[in-house]
């Protein structure tokens, strides 16, 4: 009978805050000493943060994390068990430098380390650039007379199944090599980022791992934003069936303690947790930014309010994230300005109780336009005088920037990046780009989830055809497909990895391949399929193979 | 006696333009075919092109490529072996998609399958995203009587030695694992990249493996642009004491023959090698430059001259990789440009044969300001009005881009990438950065090898103090590091990968690390050191790991 009281500490670590994941890793330490538990159990890569990319290729870094560990050794009361992550030295001669490893503290003890095995390298994960293997079968060990498997994040993602992607890109699963009568208890470390089918699928994994051992089960999953992933925690613990024991708040920290000798689940244990895809996708795109802003050292954005609804779902998502007095609001009107959106971005801002500053771009336009006709002789109106327009609101955008050292906010969505339907250093600028996983359907949906209780959003915006406003009468749709079926088509090609069919296919297909180079140029964009545009999507530009 | 005739074909594939490179290859079989030769080796994925990136995750890409493989099959003449690279499916059950492979092909027989075994997965190299390892062990087979063992690239690269940073990489050697006694010849096909170190790299690796096996080699190398690479040719062939028998040119397309029965060296067949490093980097930044711009269907680019050392090579290397006709200038004088500098601009122009175009910003500047005064109030001098001069003229050079169907240069160089000191949305603009992986001084030593024979840089652009010229009497040095030292630093923390050590690391190290948000949004940038910024690099934006 295994009565261990297991704390599920869910931290949001600052990525080479050493210090300062270390001081958030000690507090949680007591808080669960001061309830008598056992173990605490915590993300992977704790005390790194997650994803440390090519941070790991300055010696000093793992240097200034290992000294930040043996102070934190040092400091671990002796009652406790404690799993933390940390990258550590590869202690074999040959391999790559280091170990993404689950280390288990004891005061007065040597701490155990447990590498890693199945190394993610794929999509936005880059693990084989820097980091040795080990074998999760040498990563079982007695606890208090009990045997403890302790895995990392993707070591146990080998299961096949239909809602494991993962399964088929690792020639074995390494979780097989482990004895099942050798396992009373499995730990499993995480750092998973948020995608719209990843709790279904962690389901999936996790209630395999546990019933394929016969044992109990607890997952403890990385809460936070970092660049382009949001870490949404949900961590949990399951019975030996795969039941759910307990279960933590998905987009915050948490800390919940499990009581293995309840045998099931407590009232008041079991968070509620955010049903609708919509409402999760706010939640994350909400700590994404938070984070992205925060960790990066602002406190304040800015973005510019078009009078369509990218921006005002961008700008909704800001208020919530940062507080009305921390987003700054302009509008930006030229000569083809529809004034009712204008009218309405004004509204818009006034809702949201949030500054608007109005800069017109046209006399500018009109300077501009002058001094190149003057070099180049009369120019036909066309792609110069579009992309112009875009071009002068953005050198607006990041004067405002410059002068108040606010980050400037994108409004892409995934539709049009995957059209290339925007202006390089035009609307394409900005520091972060929240809405960039969502196409043009899924943005609509968040506008009216907004206005689900009160008008936040003004119909106007909801409701006009989408147009990018730079030539007279100008609609999205003239260039585009009609927006619903271009939306099925990127996500086929892009989340599905599927062939073209049919001619819209093709001619999104080419677009696509055809504006690489914008991409490539493009501020990060918080990840929320199952593949983004962005780091995890690495395409050439010089290239013929369109297929 | 190994008595083959074994043709050395260098050829610069056409990435994805599967129809294209089948053609090319084709060609040269029939050329080595009437000069009675045994062999034919092609570099590394010669059908498919490299680096392949995630193209493989589009299904109908390797499909397109197998067709046109089957197609090529079919016309491959009897009397001749051929060793081609390509991308095929991995034959395995397990594992991820694919093999990159070599293939020997022989008309009217079944083609032989040899998988890369070592997949590079540093710097700009992502092979363990969807290729699956094979083993070289596997690797051997007969033809005519004689053992050959077929090795890919990076196979042969785990040799420990002080000039292969690969080795510590690798847990083994598979060429260890290979009989001494069943290799009569070892064949390479290579993707690998110029690098200022790099050809004394391979000559190490290359000897060593011919000297461990006793036994000749050749060694086939890809030449051509793709994106940030420059495959640089250079192929060759060794005896089984590493002794060089036949030497094909780098930076263009070659094709050698190689007659064992010989014994030795052939006059006429070891083509002379560029040995100054500034006339290699000349070389391999003329080739990226010349096959970025066409490779992506363009043939003319324009660039702003500043009247400053960076702009003036990039002109100069432009107008060598394009000729003058395809070249354009624009001068876009602001309100701190120095006149003689102007003047020398226009002087250079004039000495490279390049049109020259000049827009003053001064008019938009002062518009500009005017806009944003009314909205915020008065704006002292500073940061807002200098960036916002580099902004008004990306603006004017991406009016010519959208104008003109050209394709814009940027003139970055490593050393102000690595500060942060540039304009995102102004002076970092660009479709490709050509000298992004030189130093200063490196730039400043290729402006000096340009003037060699005659004056084509006017010496007051080569002898001014560098400046942006975006504030009164600005200089470089005012914020920045005397060159010298910094690119030094820059040397060391980035391609040396080395810790910083005294002040003037320290604020390099911390510049650098706050401004990856600018080069997060960099154009691709010609890979010319061991590490160069661009997408080799891949650093988080939001982290406190300053070490």
């Amino acid at each position: 009978m295994l009565n261990f009281k297991i704390a599920l500490a869910q931290v949001n670590p600052h990525l080479g805050a050493f210090a300062e994941n270390a001081q958030r890793i000690l507090e949680q330490v007591h808080r669960a000493q001061s309830q008598a538990c056992d173990l605490v159990v915590f993300p992977e890569a704790t005390l790194f943060g997650y994803h440390p990319m090519d941070l790991l290729e300055r010696p000093g870094v793992v240097e200034a994390q290992m000294k930040e560990l043996h102070r934190l050794e040092k400091r671990i009361p002796k009652n406790i068990g404690v799993f933390i992550g940390a990258i550590v030295p590869n202690s074999k001669k040959k391999g790559k430098a280091y170990f993404n490893a689950a280390l288990f503290l004891q005061g007065g003890k040597k701490s155990k380390v447990f590498p890693k095995q199945l190394l993610p390298t794929y999509d936005i994960f880059d693990e084989s650039r820097h980091i040795e293997p080990g074998l999760v079968k040498d990563n079982v060990f007695k606890f208090k007379g009990k045997k403890l498997l302790v895995t990392i994040c993707e070591d146990i993602w080998a299961w096949s199944g239909p809602l494991s992607p993962a399964s088929a890109r690792y020639g074995e699963n390494p979780l097989t090599q482990v004895k099942s009568k050798d396992v009373d208890l499995v730990i499993n470390l995480s750092a998973s980022p948020f995608t719209d089918e990843k709790l279904k699928m962690r389901q999936f994994v996790v209630k395999t791992t546990a019933t394929h051992f016969k044992a109990p089960m607890v997952y403890v999953n990385m809460v936070g934003g970092q660049d382009e992933m949001i870490f949404d925690g949900g961590s949990y613990a399951v019975d030996s069936k795969g039941k759910i024991l307990l279960q933590c708040q998905r987009f915050v920290e948490d800390f919940r303690i499990l009581d293995l000798a309840e045998g099931q689940a407590q009232k008041g244990n079991l968070a509620h947790l955010p049903k609708p895809l919509v409402e999760q996708r706010r939640q994350a795109i909400v700590l994404g930014l938070r984070d992205f802003v925060h960790k990066t050292g602002f406190s304040k954005v800015h973005l510019g309010l078009s009078g369509g609804i990218d921006s005002a779902v961008v700008a909704s998502l800001a208020v919530e994230a940062l507080g009305p007095d921390n987003v700054v609001a302009l509008t930006l009107p030229g000569p083809f300005t529809d004034p009712q959106g204008l009218q309405a971005a004004h509204q818009l801002a006034k809702n949201l109780k949030m500054a608007c500053h109005e800069i017109p771009i046209e006399d500018t336009f009109q300077v501009k336009m002058t001094s190149l006709e003057r070099a180049f002789g009369s120019i036909p109106f066309g792609l110069v005088q579009e992309n112009l327009q875009a071009r002068l609101r953005a050198v607006l955008l990041m004067a405002y920037s410059n002068h108040q050292g606010s980050l400037l906010l994108n409004t892409s969505n995934k539709s049009e990046l995957a059209m290339g339907y925007s202006t390089l250093y035009g609307d394409l600028c900005g520091g972060l780009c929240p809405i960039g996983d969502l196409v043009k359907g899924e943005v609509l949906e968040l506008a009216h989830y907004y206005n689900r209780d009160r008008e936040v959003i003004p119909p106007f915006i909801i409701q006009r055809p989408p147009s990018a406003e730079l030539a007279p009468g100008q609609k999205d749709e003239d260039s585009l497909p009609p927006y619903p079926q271009l939306d099925r088509a990127v996500e086929k090609l892009v989340e599905g990895y599927r062939s073209p069919k049919g001619a819209l296919d093709q001619k999104v297909l080419r677009a696509m391949m055809a504006s690489e180079f914008k991409r490539w140029q493009a501020p990060p964009i918080l990840k929320l399929s199952g593949h983004s545009f962005g780091r995890g999507r690495r395409f050439p530009i010089a290239h013929k193979a369109i297929y």
